[in-house]
């Protein structure tokens, strides 16, 4: 008799985004008429800049011809595109990071979500409480906690509360991790980690031989010259983290799809009996058995990221959501609102009125003003009692959006 | 202290194409004058298509544009490509499956080693042998099995030998499985199973409630007119069987990455306490929680393949590569070769020369006549004595191919 994973049973509800995509679906069906904006999901909105298209066209028509059509390509992804991401993300700004210490993938929700498979069932695993809800979700789905409490943890995680009061920076846990999700510039909070608190965790992780998962999805938002943009800008990193890295939100890929993962050789992580093992080896196991690479085009679309024009392309495209960001966060303090995050992150964390539980503010705000964001419990238990809203989207929108909540005035 | 998957250490060797890999990179830097010819990995050599390429190129067009960008879509992939699946690849031979059945993938690869991890650990899991080495090496990094045996076998695992004399068709097995993975038409073998024996197949998993994993990635291939495309094409497999299939071998995606998976309503699979619960929504958690879609302008490749001229173009392809098997058949036996397979499938499985083991032949293949095929027992350990070669190369050096290994005659 075939056994379904029961670990699956213990999952609360959906996954965040589809339940809140039934709820505006729902509501547009009963109100044909009205103008929804969408600042929920954390999705771009602008299209892919002309040096990028270009390149993707020029992949395409490669695949058309004899002598240019590319099959399997190497799981980890092609080696021009591994260089180019090695000298542009990282030696150019210091941190020794080598085409060899990455593994391309095709989103880091994958990454995030699969990479749990190489570690055993026995680590602790340290969450923030709010964070994008992939980790703790995957973690229950290996089989690594106990069932749901109703305070909403899952029993077995060790969470890591971020709240007004410590600045949404988490603080050390109480019981030792084996492994610890961080992620800066944060979503949902919009928050971000200095030099010095990043180099307390890695001390922390060195010292226990705990190993670091580090989202850094949202580095390229980063305004503030002395925060870090990569992990590995703190010595000893890369003998204890991994660094998760998108062009989802950086280049506009979220329909493309294209990310990658940070393993630098240092890294290990051990046996029963205490031996040390390469984590990238493992990885690169993994990788190669249950994925087949990229798409081509996609890659060569992703490596013109890179180029002179490239560049200067997306550094437009993130101003424009960060002028956006810099928009709500005005406007929604005019409003009344106490506004977090936003400065160099594209996501604006917000406390709702009243202290209306985040999925009520939602509710109340997709009826009253016909704008969509981001219940904060959505992101976990400490999450409850905020919003989140996205500067992916459009000018008008964002403008429109603020000036209906504006209008709205306090309950 | 962050602890490795220790399953992972089971894993016999690295997984067989990368070692074909280098094994070949080792020969080509020696010898930098000879021309080899691959027919080791199964990977298309013709170009995509002009159907398909444009179709490809307008997608990546409606990225570049604001009123047509795509961001994230659907995980489980657009409807209007899951409706040309439903329709084309289903329907229209009269098997009733329809598009909500359907969740499209970025490949089949990532789809059958995935899929284990709504299943139990308590399951028993049946696989051919030989046959495509994920099944098993996915089972074993899932901690299904025990330590790998002297003769090959991981502990645990229920093997199913294919051999000459049950015409490498696999007997239902002594012990009964809950998961079972079959491949049709084969590979390595390039064996077909007829209606008869599916049947046989779904009788069995009903009788006992198990789920039969049917990997359906070169149904294209099929030439005889009685043989099933789909295991829907038998009556009650919707209630016991997950269906994979891939754009890869079909249109040539190797490259491009497409792929879906199958899971009628009615499959269903059980808690301990017996209660059964869908497959496809345990499914559909999964991936909306560790995939987020594929590529869009992938997709709108996909979808072109069910165009009238797309089908039109993918057949030709397709009778390109079975002219191939046709050649290399009829050679290898005037070679003196036991040749079996590559009359529904683009596999050509033969046994080596005077009993050499099979990796013996790949080396002396490789260094005789600069040939790259498959060692069998890269596929199991009942694939020892066997090889395979892959019909997906260019005629010309088919040809070259068949014309070097007869004139090295026997040894």
């Amino acid at each position: 008799m075939a056994l379904i994973n029961e670990n699956y049973l213990k999952l609360k509800a959906g996954y965040l985004f589809p339940e809140i995509g039934r709820r505006v679906s729902k509501f547009a069906e009963a109100n044909p008429g009205k103008k929804i904006i969408r600042m929920g999901i954390g999705d771009v909105t602008r299209p892919l800049t002309p040096a990028i298209l270009k390149a993707f066209h020029e992949g395409v028509e490669e695949m058309g011809s004899p002598s240019t059509f590319k099959g399997y390509g190497p799981e980890q992804g092609y080696e021009f595109l591994r260089k180019a991401i090695a000298e542009n993300a990282y030696q150019a700004f210091g941190v020794d990071i080598s085409a060899d210490d990455l593994i391309v993938s095709d989103g880091s929700k994958c990454d995030t979500g699969n990479i749990q498979e190489i570690f055993g069932s026995g680590n602790k695993i340290a969450i923030c409480d709010p964070v994008y809800p992939v980790y703790a979700d995957t973690t229950v789905m290996a089989g690594k906690t106990g069932e749901c409490r109703e305070n909403g943890y899952y029993e077995g995680i060790i969470y890591m509360p971020c709240t007004e009061e410590n600045g949404f920076i988490p603080a050390l846990p109480a019981e030792r991790p084996d492994l610890i999700f961080l992620c800066f510039p944060n979503n949902p909070t919009g928050t971000v980690a200095g030099k010095k608190e990043l180099e307390k965790w890695v001390t922390y992780a060195r010292e226990q031989k705990s190993v670091i998962l580090f989202d850094a999805a949202y580095e390229a938002f980063i305004r503030d010259a002395d925060i870090p943009h990569s992990i590995y800008e703190i010595e000893g990193a890369k003998e204890v983290a991994i660094e998760f890295r998108s062009f989802s939100k950086t280049a506009g890929f979220t329909g493309t799809r294209c990310a990658f993962t940070v393993i630098p050789e240092e890294l290990k992580a051990y046996d029963r009996e205490g031996n040390a093992h390469s984590v990238r080896k493992l990885w690169m196991r993994r990788h190669t058995t249950k994925f087949n690479g990229v798409s081509y085009p996609v890659q060569k679309a992703a490596a013109a990221v890179y180029s002179e024009q490239g560049q200067k392309e997306v550094k437009e495209l993130i101003g424009y959501y960060m002028e956006n960001a810099r928009l709500m966060r005005e406007n929604l303090a005019q409003a009344g609102y106490t506004v977090y995050g936003g400065e160099n992150a594209p996501y604006i964390w917000v406390k709702t009125r009243n202290n209306m539980k985040s999925w009520a503010f939602f509710d109340w705000l997709l009826n009253e003003v016909n704008v969509v964001g981001t219940p904060g419990s959505g992101f976990g238990p400490a999450g409850e009692g905020y919003f989140r809203f996205s500067a992916f989207a459009d000018r008008s929108d964002v403008l429109e959006a603020m000036d209906r909540i504006k209008r709205l005035g306090k309950m």
